[in-house]
């Protein structure tokens, strides 16, 4: 399969990458990074990306901002960062991504855990994680060409140094297993789903 | 108790008023209609009605737009509507309404059953929807001197001439027993947490 990565060159991308490279023919994209640089704010961006690669088989989108910090003196602008980069932004990956994708081919954007066991100064994950959820569930039964997922997964054991403070006590998983997740998403059956890595 | 309600005037705002009038003092607000004209996706306009009514005992929000139709030719802004609308319009009066609330009062916010059961063209209340529910999960651990819930209707049998058609099957429900989980909210104990009326 053709398979377009936004988001290759982070933590969870790179072990996407080294999941698929030996099966797939992999478009790997950054915001400044890797062989194509994509902003996923931007539909012009996204645009730009998906004529110069052309049509895929795939599109895994592991990008997207949040928010960290405690609602109390949490400003609309901070929160609005997850609303705009995570959520709006992996959905404009889909409303523009469709367009390039041959029949049977599929979306995987990426959620979190926090959508559904919060953690402190969590808001903003929880509401962005969450809402990609709901958008795929929404999403698919309006798309019956082209498959649409998500990928949720737990704090990650290479992001522990950065994150573990955020989630005391959670089983952090492998980057290797959290692949996994978006291997099922793109070679497998499903729509609609969320794979939960927890 | 002193209650601010954001959305009074609507089909579900006037059954919560009826259910909760001749206990509360009701400080009743709508887009147009009402006795304050209150706009949710406005900071300002949010804190020119709470310092008008003063200090409160519990919020509810019962407001937003939202998108309907299909995501094969969904625009970035028609997705953005339910987004600036009924989302971050309802985390805008969390975020203001939380320094007007009296220790121990609450925010009650609407989310509905697109959240978790989808229906054709309802990729964007799935995602608003979902993303209330998560919203209040997170921010209830972040704040320990209020409380936080969201009440997620299923459609209800007053709004069915205009919604119906797009709920087939759906068991529609009267406002008066969405009013109840508004009042469970207000009145009871939880915080983080969804009354769902389905």
């Amino acid at each position: 399969m053709n398979i377009a990565i936004i988001g290759a060159t982070g933590t969870i991308g790179k072990a996407i990458v080294s999941n698929m490279e030996n099966r797939h023919t992999l478009f790997k994209a950054g915001k400044n990074q890797g062989d194509y640089q994509v902003d996923i704010t931007s539909t012009d961006s996204l645009n730009r990306f998906f004529n110069d690669i052309g049509k895929v088989d795939a599109i895994i989108s592991v990008a997207g901002d949040l928010h960290l910090g405690s609602i109390e003196d949490m400003s609309v602008d901070d929160f609005n960062v997850g609303l705009q980069s995570k959520l709006l932004g992996q959905v404009k990956v889909a409303l523009t991504g469709q367009k390039y994708l041959h029949e049977g081919g599929s979306i995987t954007l990426t959620s979190g855990i926090v959508s559904e066991q919060p953690i402190a100064g969590g808001s903003n994950p929880a509401t962005v994680n969450a809402a990609i959820d709901a958008f795929v569930r929404g999403a698919a039964v309006d798309l019956p060409k082209v498959r649409i997922n998500s990928v949720s997964p737990n704090v990650v054991i290479e992001s522990l140094p950065n994150y573990g403070p955020f989630f005391p006590g959670f089983e952090a998983v492998p980057t290797k297993r959290v692949a996994l997740a978006y291997q099922r998403s793109a070679e497998g059956p499903m729509t609609g789903y969320t794979f939960k890595v927890w």
